[in-house]
This record gives C-alpha cells, sequence and structure tokens, in this order.
C-alpha cells in the first residue's frame, strides 16, 4: 500500500480519521462510556462540551502557535503575540457563548530566548485572559528548538438558559433552514491590518491604526456570545478562519447551505478607503476577526440585535441558511443586482495549501 | 542591561517568574479574582486543582512532546508515543490522587507525515486513555515543522474524602518532618529499559523486555493515586523526572528536607541483573518511572501500604522527611552502613544542562 501523507488528504479529513478513533473504536472508548455519557458537544466544534450536573455545563479548547508558522520570532511584538495565543482561545469559548474561567500554558522554547521575551509573552496572555477575568493557572515549559505555545482554556456554560432541553452554548450543529445569519462587530479588518503591516514593514499611516490594532491586538466577543444565549441564539462560532470559510463549517455540521448577501457585510469604512474594492474580499474570507458568527429564526435574532446594541455592538444579517444543495458549494454569495456567485477561497486548511473552491 | 537566556536562569526560575506574572501582576489578576479564590492548587504541582462546588473538585494538566527533544521520528513508535504523550498526562492526575475524565489533544505536524503514524499515534493515546475511563474529546490540529503533540487532561478529585478541611487531594506542599516517604512499584525500571534499547538499537534480550515495556508503555497508577487519598494521604506526586529530583520538589514545596534509606528503594531484581550496582543509581535518578512517591505519618501510611496491597500493589518506605536543613541539600541519602550522602544528579531540568549538585 503506498504510503499517503498528511498534505494529501487535508486537515478535515485527517480530524474526521482521529475522532474516528477517539469516539468510535472499540475496548478504549467502551471503557470511557461513562465520560461520553456527559458529553453534549465533542470533536468538530470550537469547543467540547460536558455536562457538570443537571443546569452546569464545563466547556474546554486548546490551540497552539509554531515558530515558522503562526508567528516569526524575527519580527514578533512578543506581548501581542502572547495577547493573540490567548485572543484565540478565549474567542474559542465566546464562540460557544461561554464564560472563560481557567488556562493553562505550555511554552517550548529554546535556551536562547530571551527572558524578556517569554516574560513579554506572558504579560500579554495575563492582560487578554484577566480582562475576562480567566485565571492562568498552570501550564508546562519544555525545551523546543522552536518557540511554541499551546493553551488550554476552560470555561463553563451561562447557567438558567435552557430551552427546550437544548444546552445554553452555541454550536455549529445547530442551524436550520431559514436561520437568518449574523455576524458581530465589522469583518476583513485584521487581514486588512496584517497587510498594511506587511506592506509597511510593521509600521501603518495613524489613520489606519484601528486595523492594526484588530490585527495586533483582537478582543474576543465573550458577553456578546452570553448575549447571543440569553437572546435564545443556539447556532454560533467564532470568526477565526474567514467567514466564507467558517460558515461553511456550520454548513457541514448542520448538514445545510447557506446564501451571504455581499452587500450586507458589515465593513469598517477604513477598511474600504484602504483596500478599495478588495474590502469585501478582506470580509468575505480575512482570517483573525474573532467576531462571532451565528444562525437563529428571525425573531430570535431581533431579540439578539437588541440585547447587542444596548451592550454598543452591531449584530449584522449577511444572509440565510437554506436547503442543502449539493450541486452547489455549501456557501453561495448573492450580488447586489441578485447574480449568484461561487466563492473563490475557502478560508485557511492546515497541511494543504487553500484550495480554489469552496465546494465540498 | 545585558540580555539574560533562559539557559542562564533555567526552568525552576523561569516558572517562578511567569508564575508572579500569572497569579500577582496588577489588573489582569485583579479581574480574575472570583476564578483566584476558587483555585486549590496552582502553578507548581503536577496539576491545578479548583473547587467546583463544595465537595467537587475539578483538576487539568498539560504536557507536551517535541520532535527532536523527547522523541525521534526516525526510531519513534508511534503507537507507544501516542500510549506514553497520553501517560505522562494522566500520571499527573494519578499524582494528585485524582480520577482522570477528559482529555484534549494538539498535534502538530508537517503535511509530509505519514498519515498512518498519526493515526498510530492517536490509538496509542486512545488505549491508554481508554484503560482508565478517560474520554479525548477534542484538540487542535496544526501545521508544524516538526511534529509535536500537546495533551490536557481534566480530571477529578474523589468525593467525600474531605479531612479537616484538606481537600481530598495529594500535593507537593503537604509533607511534614517526621512523614514516611513512600513510593508505589519498583523504580528506575523505564531508565534501565530505555538503556537497554539503546544499546540494542531497539531491540532487548526477551529476559529484560519487562524493562523495556516498562520504558515503552509506562501504566500510570491511577486507582493508586485514589487508594492513597482514601487512606488519608494528603502529600504526593508522580515520579517522572527521578526520585531525588521529584522528592526535591515536595521539600522545596513544602520547605522541608529528606532522607533516603537507599537499601530500601524496591528495584526489579531484573534491573540488578542487567546493571549490577548501577541498578540503584537507575532507581534514584531514572526518569519516566510514573510510579507515585507520597508522604505522610507513619499510621497513615501503613493504612495506605494495606489498601495498595490489596490492589496487588507494593508501597514500599524509603525515607524520612526531616526539618528544613539549610547547610544541607534538600535530599539527602542514608547509605546501610549509615553514611551520609549528597546525591550527584538531581533529575531533569529543562533548559539548562543538569547540574552535578542538588543544593538548591
Amino acid at each position: 500500500m503506498p504510503c499517503m501523507r498528511l498534505k494529501e488528504i487535508g486537515e478535515f479529513e485527517l480530524i474526521e480519521r482521529m475522532a474516528r478513533i477517539f469516539q468510535q473504536d472499540g475496548a478504549a472508548v467502551a471503557n470511557a462510556a461513562a465520560a461520553f455519557s456527559r458529553l453534549v458537544v465533542g470533536i468538530g466544534d470550537d469547543a467540547a462540551v460536558w455536562r457538570e450536573s443537571s443546569s452546569q455545563y464545563t466547556m474546554s479548547t486548546t490551540d497552539a502557535m509554531v515558530e515558522g508558522v503562526h508567528f516569526t520570532c524575527a519580527t514578533t511584538d512578543w506581548y501581542d503575540l502572547g495577547w493573540k495565543a490567548m485572543a484565540s482561545n478565549i474567542s474559542d469559548i465566546a464562540g460557544m457563548g461561554g464564560i472563560p474561567r481557567y488556562a493553562l500554558v505550555v511554552l517550548g522554547a529554546s535556551g536562547e530566548l530571551e527572558v524578556t521575551n517569554v516574560l513579554d509573552l506572558c504579560r500579554g496572555m495575563a492582560d487578554l485572559a484577566g480582562r475576562f477575568g480567566a485565571a492562568i493557572i498552570g501550564g508546562d515549559t519544555i525545551s523546543s528548538p522552536l518557540t511554541m505555545v499551546s493553551i488550554t482554556v476552560l470555561g463553563e456554560a451561562v447557567r438558567g438558559q435552557d430551552r427546550g432541553g437544548a444546552p445554553p452554548i452555541l454550536r455549529r450543529s445547530a442551524a436550520c433552514p431559514g436561520d437568518w445569519i449574523a455576524v458581530t462587530g465589522r469583518l476583513g479588518s485584521s487581514a486588512g491590518g496584517l497587510e498594511l503591516l506587511l506592506k509597511g514593514s510593521g509600521r501603518v499611516d495613524a489613520q489606519f491604526a484601528p486595523l492594526a490594532e484588530a490585527h495586533r491586538r483582537p478582543v474576543p466577543r465573550v458577553e456578546e456570545g452570553q448575549l447571543l444565549v440569553s437572546a435564545g441564539v443556539r447556532c454560533g462560532m467564532d470568526l477565526s478562519d474567514g467567514l466564507i470559510g467558517d460558515l461553511t463549517r456550520i454548513c457541514r455540521a448542520s448538514g445545510v447551505s447557506a446564501l451571504v448577501e455581499v452587500d450586507k457585510l458589515p465593513v469598517d469604512p477604513l477598511l474600504r478607503e484602504a483596500f478599495g474594492e478588495r474590502a469585501v474580499e478582506l470580509a468575505l474570507s480575512g482570517g483573525e476577526d474573532y467576531e462571532l458568527l451565528c444562525a437563529a429564526p428571525a425573531e430570535i435574532l431581533s431579540e439578539a440585535q437588541l440585547l447587542l446594541h444596548r451592550a454598543g455592538v452591531d449584530l449584522t444579517v449577511v444572509g440565510t441558511i437554506v436547503d442543502r444543495d449539493l450541486e452547489r458549494a455549501p456557501v453561495m454569495l448573492c450580488e447586489a443586482d441578485g447574480q449568484l456567485r461561487m466563492p473563490t477561497r475557502k478560508g485557511w486548511e492546515h497541511f494543504t495549501s487553500n484550495g480554489d473552491s469552496a465546494r465540498d
């Protein structure tokens, strides 16, 4: 049998095969039956969720960054790196509508790394975690030729919000045809900020500083996720890999398709000023927005819009969930003139290069 | 100010400085006051522990392995690697006297890695986790030039075992002068097995296979940790870095010193056969035993010995906790003839090379 390499099967296929071993294979899984019986959400969502008691749910997520892939030591601002590493994990808790409580940090580094860099990294992590009331309580330090950071965040679901037996969380698999699709804040700013930072070798015109800031120090939508849950929303996730890529995940998990109305996308006027027509492309495919993406019936979304508006945050309806259409890509774009268009990039997938089409 | 590098301060000093930022620094920590108030054990033990409710404690540990430091892809048996990565984490839960429940796995790999290797790795992890009823419920896959595995395990303390307000866990900081020191099973077998494997390029005489097995597929002392707690033991940890190194950690955390009676060390007769005099050295300093080390008053240890004996496991008294003696190393060895000797290796410390003395 010829040997098959990871790049040939890609991340989604790999995760599916791993999940089969972890969740379905033989004796090991049978032994863990009690633990699995309390599991509400397993592999394939922003975080795993399990029931502690009738009204209490714990959630946990983990995420890693490696030098040379996710950052470069030469140009890294260590404080920002720590901030972003923690933000991406806490954003996964936000994407489940949860409350972050505790974090564990693994740091891998060579003995040559400067101590001040590591401590700046820690300050960035601590400041972001503290902003949301999460305590960093443990971890591991290991020797590693490449610098790496792996973070685990534990959180809990908001209590007393069970509706008709549905746990008070946002999950990817709960979208239904007819649901409206909405996003918090504005899209594409982080990707735009990154482009400007790269073009200016780390410097950005003062005018466009907010875009660079969106890239360097994203602020996860923690309270907003909880408000979505309170309004009754049950389908959602955080936007880390771009709207099209992440909405594709919701479609796959829910067995539905989605129509996105391109002219409704919330785009920062600064992004339009800096990128013109390309702003829409960044809003559709740019990663690391750390906004929330959700789907719910119109009346629930209206309620959610009201709650978020009171908290000073926009929740913008950008499309509709429709029946699965196997003939088309799971996510279709609807232009202002009513023309349907297939997206050309589907967001980041590890191991393989990005495909040209979101067809699955 | 001259720049200081990690290798100059070593792992213990680094962790102390990181802990200061995570646990004491300013606004971030103040914001997380509610989370910290429920924390029972923070940075510096096998796992972090916090109170969920009056009788319920959750614990969490995380640990990573990187290619080139902890294993080499060329000679790795991937199933064994997965087994050991999971074993070292579950052993940390065992070292707290806890019950492992859930695990999250981060896998970093290049696209060139063979799929079958990754799946074998997953099978090793799943089999070890399943053996103890723990379910692997999530994680992350990332692209990385070096293969790396980072695992987080969540567990809980045994219930209904609070004694005089002391939570039902084993911790490093609870040793008192006069306590007896004890270890489960036998020491040094894993280190001996590794030497034999290296010498034989992966092959070992059938006669010594149990030593190789101890190295390749260690079995954490999960039930044993819970039995120690049930007997009333409150000080303990798992042995991953060698008896002297780990006992030094207990001494530091508890502000005490320790006397180890060398001729009482439980050593596998096979290890003596293979290594002669050196067997004792391996028992004192060899890593990856994944046995348990504990300290408790004599009557409690006797009770623990009885419970473990019924479970078919030896708990051997190997020394005594004494008042801290700042003139000497925290751990002193007492030879059969009553001579005191200072240990010459203190176990593994990351970033720096091992010191020649356990003096702290």
